[in-house]
């Protein structure tokens, strides 16, 4: 007798009603990133045992936005726009494992189900929201990447405005920040299905961008607001010193990871 | 140095950024429930060994709506409704495992995120959709729950219509139907984060109602609709016979559940 | 020739893709309704000549959240949720025209474009928001229509949240407030298509319930908050003195108004 | 005693809350046009007297995917973007007039409220809708403009999907078609409030960009369903024969049309 097939859930003959496709997955997206420094105890206070903050600058945050299309090997996500385009804004924070030094997603959110189950997979702390993002454009209003150029970003979750954001580009940049420049140290947690018992499942992983294209970063000026709402805590991330706004167009695979370690409970 | 918590992410010192608060997570709700045959192979297909098919009626389906109020133990979402309220439809079939006889979901759609994170916890297959479903009212157009009303549902996915039902009521009825009536044996899957190495986590689990109130069930005559889409499979479940359609206003408690096998493999 | 058909656009051979059918509308829903004084001076600057305030307590607004079922004669959308279900929260204040007490519409916000049709045609000045409202069921945490019992409701738009209210029930009363009693008094406004050439449309008209239908009132006692945005105005609306909530359920019949005065200047 | 303003409603004291200030209104977009001829007295049926069909080819067909920001002079929507972008679907023939040809939209949907009102001002028949476009991307899986190129189209409305077509770029072209080449043809229609009083606002207007920029149309071919639903008959303007398809990125300015006759009847 054959078993159901599938990536992820649900699973059938076919393997066709998965709510995703195994990797690799291919975003084309843009990515405004705007860093700033917060005390650092907020982020400590974010890490669990055994990864450490940062050596150096340990309180830097950045906030990115981004605008995908994303698809499997077919492809043809892309040709269903519905099932390939999302959005999402995180906080990314770094850390220190083992003596070396890893970005961290502290925050997500997405607007589609296809993105919060890739984030499952991946360890991103994914929620839906709504994010929205001013978009270049070559005719009309909308800016073009240049100096002087403006691009607004928002973010609400549950009917409340967390995050909202006005980038001036001023020139071209070297990097694009350096807050989400390392490989990811997730988690991906599981809470025993039996109360009490601890986790089911409770992995470290480390994993980053298995081939990356990008046009030239674009450095600019941030006006940053956070706010408050009973079921977040990104304002806690407060602002105390700006470090720098980028705005990149990129082309990102991802293509798995590795377990760095699995500290789930027996639950026998 | 105090770790961050919560009982699903995102994790923090204060753990109320957590999409899920832990259980017991309570429900007032309106089920819509219709009952078929299906050819019993397309039952069988999708229940991964060990489980297998029912014994009696191996090819009995319930296709369910659902428009819920939910909340955890401290009452508070039910407050600030959009962090409550949420519909969801959803395919059950049973199964047995070690002689025993389970319901099973193969299939389900939700419309908010902590919906789907109640999902990943317990085993359902969650995906976002489009769930409407007529409510009963005193008064004006809608029906009053009476022989003769006739009741709605819709099931879209990706801007897709799924699956559409008229329910007419005829009468008072003993039950809500056999097919969703059984502790549920679900699996809860984690794909490694490295590529070919099988599954984090896969385990088989029951759960069920840690308690249940409602009204008397009422019984209907179905007019159900499925419909093919191009990640679904929900329509593979073809309409062989009708077996009853029901309506049920409950409230419902669940409080985690049992553990009843892990096969997840070494991923050392 | 045949002409195209229909009582909004778009007109077809059919007529049926009329966003909305013509009247009677028939409606069954849930009203929590919010009574408070504002600085009068507040209500008077949203009156347009010849509209005055009202006579006594000319600083009265009511904030009211509606969950509605809506359909037209055939009742056909009853049994398609998705073209009959939807929310709205909406503000009015009372006037006086030519000596009489008419109750208006100075905001609203819907979640459905059939509800912003009808709002065009009945002269209520309807966007797009997000309005939860917390549902009376008989089981489960949610409430029971009772003493003590607590309904949230909130507002939102444009990713902003704009009002949010809990009401906690005391007892049985004797109306559902006074603000909004009297027959309405819209504008139906058009701009000329060509620029300074004023209004093409420019009514006064009446309108109220062609029949009415509804349970017991229940009185409460509200905790109302509103939120400044940047093109929202309701926060003027100043909370300066509660008067009263309420709690209904209700079934209206909407069929056509009366022309008060049409003040269109001549576009020739 | 001043009076409320605002370019719609709601009007206040300010005029800050109207749901669209006054034109010009500046659009930043992508088109994604197909033509084809159906029968033509399938697009004669749409067509009120006076207008009449085209002389040349009366039965061409342009159906247009958009993807736009948008804002009014002062810009300020680009930078809460929630505000600025929408997407929309429509249809589109030509008909002639006096003599001269024109274009006419016969069915519209968008996704934003304040898309909506300017369509009412317009003329546009619109309705709210789901509409995803493949988005052109410099890097990653997402199409460049170059031959070969593939997007994706796909229109949905109350949970069902009304059309969906994939165009491949094939190379530049001289247009980006012709039927929706001509000054727009439209009515403004707003029934009486009274009922059987006909129509209180019944004008044919023209109107057409007033200033117009954009990239090198490209030329494609497209696969194009059209879909049944129960209150839409685009499907109605079934596919006889391909004419062509284009993309072009473009800015336009709106500011304004004229009125070409008003027909609407005395109510007095």
């Amino acid at each position: 007798m054959t078993q159901p097939r599938g990536f992820l859930y649900p699973r059938t003959a076919t393997g066709d009603s998965s709510l995703i496709p195994a990797p690799p997955w291919l975003y084309s997206g843009d990515l405004l990133t705007i860093e700033y420094r917060t005390d650092p105890a907020r982020v400590r206070e974010l890490l669990p045992a055994p990864l450490e903050p940062a050596e150096e600058d340990p309180g830097a945050v950045a906030l990115i936005w981004a605008d995908w299309q994303s698809c499997a090997a077919s492809r043809e996500e892309l040709l269903d726009p519905v099932r390939a385009q999302y959005k999402e804004a995180f906080a990314v924070v770094r850390c220190s494992y083992r003596g070396r030094t890893y970005s961290r997603c502290v925050y997500i959110w997405v607007d589609k189900d296809f993105a919060i189950a890739r984030g499952i997979h991946q360890g991103y702390p994914k929620k839906l929201g709504s994010i929205h993002l001013t978009r270049p454009h070559p005719y009309g209003p909308a800016p073009r990447i240049e100096a002087g150029a403006r691009f607004g970003a928002t973010l609400a979750a549950a009917d409340r405005r967390l995050a909202q954001a006005v980038v001036t580009l001023t020139g071209p940049a070297e990097t694009n920040g350096f807050v989400n420049g390392h490989p990811m140290a997730h988690h991906r947690l599981m809470p025993s299905i039996e109360k009490g018992k601890g986790w089911a499942l409770d992995e470290l992983i480390e994993s980053g961008a298995a081939s990356f294209d990008g046009g030239v970063p674009w450095r600019g000026e941030a006006d940053l607001e956070l706010f408050e709402a009973p079921t977040e805590e990104l304002a806690r991330l407060e602002i105390h010193e700006p470090i720098g706004a980028y705005y990149r167009r990129v082309g990102v695979v991802w293509d798995g990871g590795t377990l760095l370690e699995s500290s789930a409970k027996d639950e026998s």
